[in-house]
């Protein structure tokens, strides 16, 4: 089945269940057994990354991929190659919330209504657990059966990604500004690396895989930046307006900590304004790519529409 | 300067010297500088990598690259790219030494005669500076100027090493020894993935930017499984024969905490006999590679006189 024959009969919810699967499938296949030595490690690694989680990452993969592949039928390769670049990205983002809810970080004992991995094996066995997820990331974006050169090219865009000058240096600059106000430049910048960097690189991955030409990889890339940042402004509102239940992991411990926010610099109505602003700058920014790109618009609404 | 030219004329200790300067000045270039933001975090990257350190894993890259050029004039792309390659090894051990020594893990306050990087900078940006050490080396290897498939295979070998069934699984079955006494099988298995995995990499990286034939890389492999043991044997043996201003880390502390180590398992005599053994195999896995694997067999008789 190519994704041209499925873009316009099914529905976009239909859509992401499908990929989700896809993604989950790939995921389990990636990962070692818990009977693989050590076993406490694997099964530590496997409770991390298979337990759920919008997969909002590897959704972008698919749909830019899909969308850079407009003009021919997505060849069996290509088809591959983005199932282990979706699941490169689910394990690079599994593996930061890891560190991220450790005792030394956040802090957190609940993650998608579970316990946290350090609290469920130990400090020591999630430190590792996140170490040994980076690289499986790594590795499975070098088993895409394309040409070697896009490969090194997708593994070099990750890598820089989630570098320090990407998602772990955002979180060095939001550790180091707990209970600080950031101004709203200076906050921008540290979402823009801290969540934002691994989410425009999925999109950019997908383009990559697809070998998308530049008026598509210019496309992808505005879109990318806007999305990227809209998805924190959402968080950040979900942290203040839902409760702990609905959102799975500890409500209002944002603002508990003083931490910089979108809606503790912007406000509420601020915050809800940019959203909606970033919101269609993300999807004009689709309109180049023509209808193969309706997933990546779809994925905007949802985006913004977690704000509910 | 070709490495033909200098392997008869110069000496070990001074081919050495010009490695390690070499691969020093390749991770200054590669490391951002302290002022890029957020620099907290570049600071403690640079702490933790530019400390010193005998550097053998790079030295393993060069000499087994030099090894494999035997035959033609090593290109200057293979040059820089070894030293690339030299820079991503030491990246990487550079990450799991201040992984290694955080609270949740050895808690170590000492390493190469300073404090380690979580006492200097704090847990949390030790952590971070570790987990952006990770993706940085990988990019170091996406930027060798060589055959983008040597690129790929080049990453996928290191996201083994050092991946849950490498370096870091090692570290877990570590971990979860502490306080028992292994057999001699399980003490192997657990040291071939913690310090055997990486140096074994080390080498045959040098093997596959060099692009040394299959006669070359069985060779390698050979000698590089036989080093990666040897390295802890002597680990071990120094633990309890080095004070702690020889060794730069506290001496003993395996003892005191009672880790399971080659001198615990086969004592003093049989871990030194041991050594001896692994020396031989790893110089006889040489012989056919030639006069050009000399700075390997160098480098595993200095790992064997580290015992003093």
């Amino acid at each position: 089945m190519s994704p041209q024959a499925d873009v316009q009969p099914i529905d976009f919810q239909t859509w992401l269940t499908s990929r989700v699967q896809q993604v989950e499938g790939m995921l389990e296949h990636t990962l070692p057994g818990g009977d693989a030595v050590p076993g406490h490690l694997h099964e530590a690694m496997r409770y991390a990354v298979l337990g759920g989680g919008k997969r909002v990452r590897a959704a972008l993969v698919y749909a830019a991929g899909e969308a850079s592949l407009q003009s021919n039928a997505a060849a069996a390769s290509q088809r591959i190659a983005l199932d282990h670049a979706a699941a490169a990205v689910e394990l690079v983002h599994a593996y930061s919330l890891v560190h991220d809810d450790l005792p030394c970080m956040d802090d957190d004992t609940l993650r998608r209504g579970r316990p946290t991995v350090h609290v469920r094996f130990g400090e020591a066995t999630a430190m590792l657990a996140g170490d040994a997820l980076q690289p499986l990331a790594f590795e499975s974006l070098g088993m895409m059966p394309i040409a070697p050169a896009l490969v090194v090219q997708a593994i070099q865009l990750l890598a820089r990604a989630v570098g320090s000058q990407g998602m772990v240096g955002g979180q060095a600059i939001d550790c180091e500004n707990v209970g600080r106000v950031l101004e709203a430049e200076s906050l921008q910048q540290m979402h823009r690396m801290k969540t934002g960097a691994l989410l425009e690189a999925s999109v950019l991955l997908g383009g990559i895989v697809a070998g998308g030409g530049s008026i598509v990889r210019d496309g992808l890339e505005k879109y990318a930046a806007a999305i990227g940042l809209a998805f924190q402004v959402a968080d950040d509102i979900l942290d203040v307006t839902a409760d702990t239940a609905t959102l799975g992991k500890t409500a209002g411990k944002d603002v508990l900590e003083n931490k910089p926010t979108y809606v503790s610099t912007l406000g509420l109505d601020g915050s809800r304004e940019l959203l909606r602003t970033l919101r269609d700058e993300a999807c004009a920014a689709l309109l180049p790519l023509g209808p193969s790109a309706c997933r990546l618009t779809s994925i905007a609404d949802f985006i913004v529409s977690r704000d509910r």
